[in-house]
């Protein structure tokens, strides 16, 4: 599959989308706090609108998923999946580590995938059969011999259940404690491609929050799936592992209650 | 008070951490893991180090509390207090939000501090009795007109106690859960100052990682207390809180147990 013209594609909607959010990164901060017309959902809603124009200029058989916008069919068993800014709260808090994601799907499957920190520069970019790169160079994953040495992330346990909770503790006292990161959303993604963590761990994502992601990771080495060790799908509950180190995968899953989880 | 030399002294310590640092982020990151001589550890000492030359050889008589050299008692009554790295983790995790924490005390009193975040090249400034200035331009706290719009934030629930989480849980059901921030170290108070957080709390916090903060916090309209309310002294237990709106003090003791904490 040659994705060359997808991926110059997928960097103008990146660029589109930081244009649209960097005026209102550590602005009017009062507004942001007051419901519905806030700056972060004007920030959110002009990157999408900003990326869907370009969209529908270029190819407008595709169809498009977006978090602000819903989805727009297509004809063409494509669909762009958008999510302006992963890491709302981030973003509101004056925290340059959220994201914008963009993915392209093939028939239901990421091919491509975009993490893009706006206020940074910084870009993470996983095309099917080809190494991740950031900024333009290649990254690869690390080697995590034993899962007690594996540095863990999650945003944080107030997106956990009770029980999901109890679960991602479990693995964490697996883990190596003094290296668990806190918050960070898709740019723990990024940074566990980069080979700078080893497992991330969460709950109630959706399609726009890891479609993205996919690629990114995979092509740097690691491994996505749910909580199962299954490939994530619809079904999966938004529970979602990356691990940069797959043989790491049979002990993640083991300290994390070695069944299934629904 | 006329605290010029020292204040552009400390931007000169802070730009030698740095230069000490950089090399060093997102650099040999499989080394890092191997316990003593490793990058994070040298990244660490070489920036306390070249701190502390430029202080012995500008201000011999006073003392240096440095975390990674320890004391050095001073005849002045004056002693500058060094964090190189306050972040280790996040800096170890290839998170540019970590930070150097640089405090000159006046007989235990921290008259200046300073929060520098040497990858974004960002800097906030606080000196008594003046206001405080993130990259040279003054900041200030956001108001907060009840504590159920808050935005809480703290580095991570694996640095607390039981009881010290049971507390904080306590203060969080009290807040806006869906804006609290997880993750951050001494950037978070940065934030707050400039107004992007409403409250900080945090356990286990040393000397030479909180006594930065009291500056920069205050001189941006904020109060920075243990978790009685009171100032910030050897016993507070390493117990921190910082309110972006010194007005909601009270309703966050409550929130807390309204009891005393050692």
């Amino acid at each position: 599959m040659n994705l060359t013209a997808e991926t110059a594609l997928a960097h103008r909607l990146a660029d589109a989308a930081g244009e649209a959010i960097r005026p209102h990164f550590r602005s009017a901060v009062e507004a942001e706090r007051k419901g519905d017309s806030t700056p972060v959902t004007i920030a959110d809603r002009a990157a999408e609108e900003a990326m869907r124009r370009i969209l529908t200029a270029e190819f407008p058989q595709d169809g498009i998923h977006g978090e602000e916008f819903g989805v727009s069919e297509g004809r063409s068993g494509r669909q762009w999946v958008l999510d302006p800014i992963d890491g709302t709260t981030a973003f509101l808090s004056g925290r340059p580590i959220f994201g914008t994601l963009i993915a392209l799907l093939v028939d239901g499957f990421p091919v491509l995938g975009m993490i893009d920190q706006p206020i940074l520069g910084e870009r993470w970019l996983g095309v099917a059969g080809a190494p991740t790169t950031f900024n333009g160079k290649p990254v690869k994953t690390r080697a995590c011999r034993d899962l007690s040495d594996a540095a863990l992330a999650t945003t944080g346990p107030q997106y956990f259940s009770q029980e999901e909770g109890d679960v991602f503790m479990a693995l964490a006292a697996k883990t190596d404690h003094k290296r668990m990161i806190m918050g960070g959303d898709c740019y723990n993604y990024g940074l566990l491609a980069s080979g700078f963590l080893d497992v991330v761990c969460e709950a109630g994502l959706k399609l726009h929050d890891y479609a993205a992601l996919v690629p990114v990771v995979e092509g740097a080495g690691g491994t996505m799936c749910d909580w199962n060790g299954d490939p994530l799908h619809g079904g999966s509950g938004g529970h979602v592992l990356a691990l940069g180190d797959s043989a790491r995968l049979e002990d993640v899953l083991e300290a994390m209650g070695g069944h299934h989880h629904h």
